[in-house]
């Protein structure tokens, strides 16, 4: 049996959200599933010595929100740069491993949702009211989201995932997990396509 | 007539050396040509506070070299990791500044020849007797070619050719423009057909 796709994300990343777009269905093709992972790639550039793209030097920051939107024009994926960028998203993280616990087959949808909302919707996804709105909108009980992303067990969970991605050698976001074998960023999904198809290279 | 494709590069950089091989072929497919713009990425680097990726947090500068081979692998492009990376290669860049203004018709050849002597066969291109042998390789004469990247204009015009591009906000290697459009990396070469086949998007 084929090992799941390992995801790993952040929702305040561009080419995550783009490349969440893509890789179900890419998967898919090849018989694979998708294990999504949270990360707070906040702490993940800590450890790395890395910093958002957009508080970058300012013409490697300009360019990098003109390539966001070119390149999930090439994806065909719909993309507005959000107001706020970049932003922390911790609630919405806690409600992705919540769910993933409890009521795992709304896991994916939310992903998504939060996303959009980001995104495309130009949503506040840092605001944990904004959150449980969507996690309503994909039918989620509200009350249930709530208590279980305030738990300690939910944010501790979070916390293991974050270090476990940093273990795995995880230093940015989307970081692809083939058979063990890493792949970083959108641009990466032709190599990672190529791997599914015909093997190691 | 369109404008050229300027094309800024660091022989030290293997994405750089990747796209090298690509940007004639597909500029010649929409009736444009290349100008080849030699950088210190070094110099660039130090404005934009950048390092090379193989000095950065251990598991982003293995995966790194991973990527090199494996980028090169799907443009159908030889590549072995040189024992030398990254490397200083002043005296070849200073001769593709000569050679651009005193023989033309060599310049492009001379880049493609070092890149190969670096990036295929593990030659030192820091070393000028190593570059002066690749120039007699492609039919350049040694002592002309010795004299001219000695020359202090020499040395001047590529000292002004990185002014220029860090004033046109290149951060990195390649950068590829068209028609005044920016576009970083060996995996952006896709976006660039698109523009060039479709116009802005």
């Amino acid at each position: 049996m084929p090992t799941p796709i390992e995801f790993y994300f952040d929702f305040s990343s561009p080419y995550s959200y783009i490349a969440s777009e893509q890789i179900e269905d890419l998967a898919a093709r090849f018989a694979r599933t998708v294990q999504y992972k949270p990360i707070l790639l906040g702490a993940v550039f800590k450890v790395a010595g890395s910093a958002p793209l957009t508080e970058l030097y300012a013409p490697k920051a300009r360019y990098s929100v003109r390539d966001f939107a070119r390149s999930a024009h090439c994806a065909g994926v719909p993309y507005q740069h959000p107001s706020r960028f970049p932003i922390a998203s911790l609630a919405a993280k806690r409600g992705v491993v919540w769910l993933q616990q409890h009521q795992p087959k709304l896991a994916v949808p939310f992903i998504h949702a939060i996303y959009r909302a980001f995104f495309v919707d130009d949503r506040n996804i840092s605001d944990a009211a904004v959150v449980g709105d969507i996690a309503r909108e994909v039918g989620i009980d509200p009350d249930e989201f709530a208590a279980g992303v305030q738990q300690l067990e939910t944010k501790e969970r979070l916390k293991s995932e974050v270090d476990q991605a940093i273990a795995a050698g995880v230093f940015g976001a989307p970081a692809i997990v083939v058979d063990g074998e890493l792949f970083w960023g959108n641009d990466r999904l032709p190599q990672v396509e190529r791997w599914l198809e015909k093997g190691p290279f």
